[in-house]
């Protein structure tokens, strides 16, 4: 096996050796699972990435503190509430979630990371918050990670989780990682929750280039909306169980790590645009041939957020005119005259205009759960991928409605 | 009357004197009125704004190269198709539109200004346009105005025109428009063709400067699906049949006619927004207390573009959250925990947190045919207004259709 080969396997967030978690009832919006807590037997490294959006929620300010020194023991995360906007009352419920997680652990509150995702502006019902905590505690174990992702789940349909192995100097070491996604999600972090565990061993500057240079790539290339949420959070938590030299340069092992890395990051970010608010199918659009990888990865997220593009995914249409406009008011620079356009392996438009297609094979490549746009702007050697979903009248249901 | 008074009147394009206009049937797509023209009986002053979408139909460019000179004395439009993304023959069948309307009209090509709106990438069907076009210029006349106001419509579902007089040096001028809008509607231009006509006489320079500032407070400030198109124009045409002093510098004339020329755009402007596609009630973002006029821009223009927000006002949920959540990704800077919101008069945030507030009332104030929410950021002096609409059920129709 190469060095830099991972291999993807079941699993999720307990697939990496000495991590622990649960999934317990708060009944903080209804009556679920909406308390998630992971657990690292040893210290661990740790790095995150957080929402860009100034408005950040209480979780967020407070986990950007807990991981300032690199390090960390646990995760608390809740869904149903996301302790957002509610002014100091939140910094102090945050807190709150830590300090009890803590104790239950016999940790200090500082090795406790927080999360929220849910309704802003509303305070936590703290006494249901800290029942939950209580009881993920108590309910901790190996097994115990499918019930996490569930726990952190809102309007998402389906829990979504992911592990890869990867050997480092003749040593296995596992990925595992859990996410949450469906409404608010786009790029620069979204409504988007995801945790990472490892038990590679890996310095916690190292792990943050991994992870940062990772959801660059993935998370960062979804969009469902355009809004950027107020709790976007991905951690990482790497406690080195399994044993590897650790890793402390930019050398094989860590390549290796990194691809495996990102290779989870990608599974969860796809999971996370594939199952967007009210989403029928998954939008895949690769572009080629930009100037820069800038331009690479304006055009994609362009394309990939037009709703009006997502709309003719929905209605299983091959409008290529809407695709280069979105390409072309992306902010990239290119020659609309030359660009190509492909729905799945069929190709629509040539040097920017229309091609004679089979529509009938065009509609079949828009009829599956998953339509792929490629677009090669023939202007240079960079290319970029994102993900996206459709815009149906089920994401103006679950948004439009009163009080979701 | 106060010299900067204007005065809203019934009426469009040909309400100012020297006009004349027409609606004709070419059946472009569809059996309706699809060519208008417009025509002055004299040499006017032009000015026009464009898409800043890099893929500019080729009506957009041909136009952009007649209005050089500073002067032109006919429009001709067609819906239906938007002559973009077609390569070579969009040029040569934009050129030949003009030069059937100047042979018809007795003038130069370079007198015609054209443009062109409907679907990407499928050439134009000249014979029908020139049809069209022949038949317009044989119908010209004083109440052809609303004619060519329907002939523009593509999913609009009314007509959109208005007028204004006002005095510059005791002689009244007036000033008409007509423009479309629906889908593929965001700021720096959207698939919104406006025409805006004036007896007033005012040199090309002033009248360009006049149109610009007017544009950036109007059109540039609405936005349905934030898809900036390849054909948006904004033309003006200034005759000089009202026999006022010609406007030449930056004074007490200019201040009025510019005024009136805004109100004609913001009229036109919260037209559009209103009968965006699919939309059942306009949304007005009023942000006040930033720190500069780019903030307050930035910020009114995210909250009505945000895909959570639009479906909120379509549920009549006073969703404060999501309105702070967009005023937060938008580029703006500001603190958070400071932050007043509105719904209407009712007050439903205070410093960045939820406020108790009546329900009830709240979605009596989101019931209507138009929504107010003011953003107070108490950061500053600067203040700006942006227009939307709801993303309904509608929306996804229109556009999820195969072969919209």
């Amino acid at each position: 096996m190469s060095q830099t080969a991972y291999v993807e396997i079941a699993g999720g967030i307990t697939s990496p050796l000495g991590f622990t978690a649960a999934g317990a009832v708060g009944a903080i919006k209804y009556e679920r699972k909406d308390v998630a807590l992971v657990y690292s037997d040893r210290e661990a490294a740790a790095a995150g990435v957080f929402t860009t959006n100034i408005v950040k929620a209480a979780p967020v300010l407070l986990t950007m503190e807990h991981i300032k020194d690199g390090k960390a023991r646990a995760v608390v995360a809740n869904s149903g509430n996301a302790n957002a906007c509610v002014g100091p009352q939140g910094l102090e419920d945050a807190r709150a979630m830590a300090g009890e997680a803590a104790q239950q652990l016999g940790l200090a509150a500082e090795q406790v990371l927080v999360a929220s995702t849910g309704v802003i502006g509303q305070p936590l019902p703290m006494d249901r918050v800290l029942s939950g905590v209580r009881q993920a505690a108590a309910q901790l174990s190996r097994e115990g990670g499918h019930d996490a992702a569930i726990a952190i789940m809102t309007t998402d349909t389906v829990a979504k989780e992911a592990a890869v192995t990867v050997e480092l100097g003749g040593v296995q070491v596992t990925i595992g990682g859990m996410a949450k996604g469906s409404g608010m999600i786009h790029p620069n972090m979204a409504t988007m929750l995801c945790f990472i565990t490892t038990d590679a061993a890996i310095n916690s500057d190292l792990l943050h280039q991994a992870l940062t240079g990772a959801v660059e790539r993935t998370f960062n290339m979804i969009t469902v909306d355009g809004d950027t949420s107020t709790n976007d959070m991905v951690l990482v938590l790497a406690n080195g169980a399994a044993g590897n030299r650790p890793i402390s340069g930019e050398d094989a092992d860590y390549a290796a790590f990194g691809a495996a890395l990102e290779a989870v990051c990608r599974k969860l970010a796809i999971a996370c645009a594939a199952d967007g608010e009210g989403a029928t199918r998954l939008l895949e659009v690769r572009v080629h041939g930009a100037a820069t990888r800038q331009d690479a990865r304006l055009v994609a997220r362009a394309v990939a957020s037009s709703s009006l593009v997502k709309a003719a995914v929905f209605g299983k249409d091959a409008n290529w005119g809407r695709i280069i406009c979105a390409a072309g008011y992306s902010g990239a620079s290119f020659n609309p005259d030359v660009v190509d356009i492909f729905v799945g392996d069929i190709q629509v438009a040539k040097n920017g205009g229309a091609l004679a297609f089979n529509e009938e094979k065009a509609t079949g490549m828009l009829s599956g759960r998953q339509v792929i746009f490629t677009i090669d702007l023939h202007n240079g050697e960079h290319s970029a991928t994102a993900w996206g979903c459709d815009l149906t009248y089920d994401y103006v249901r679950i948004n439009g409605s009163y009080r979701t």
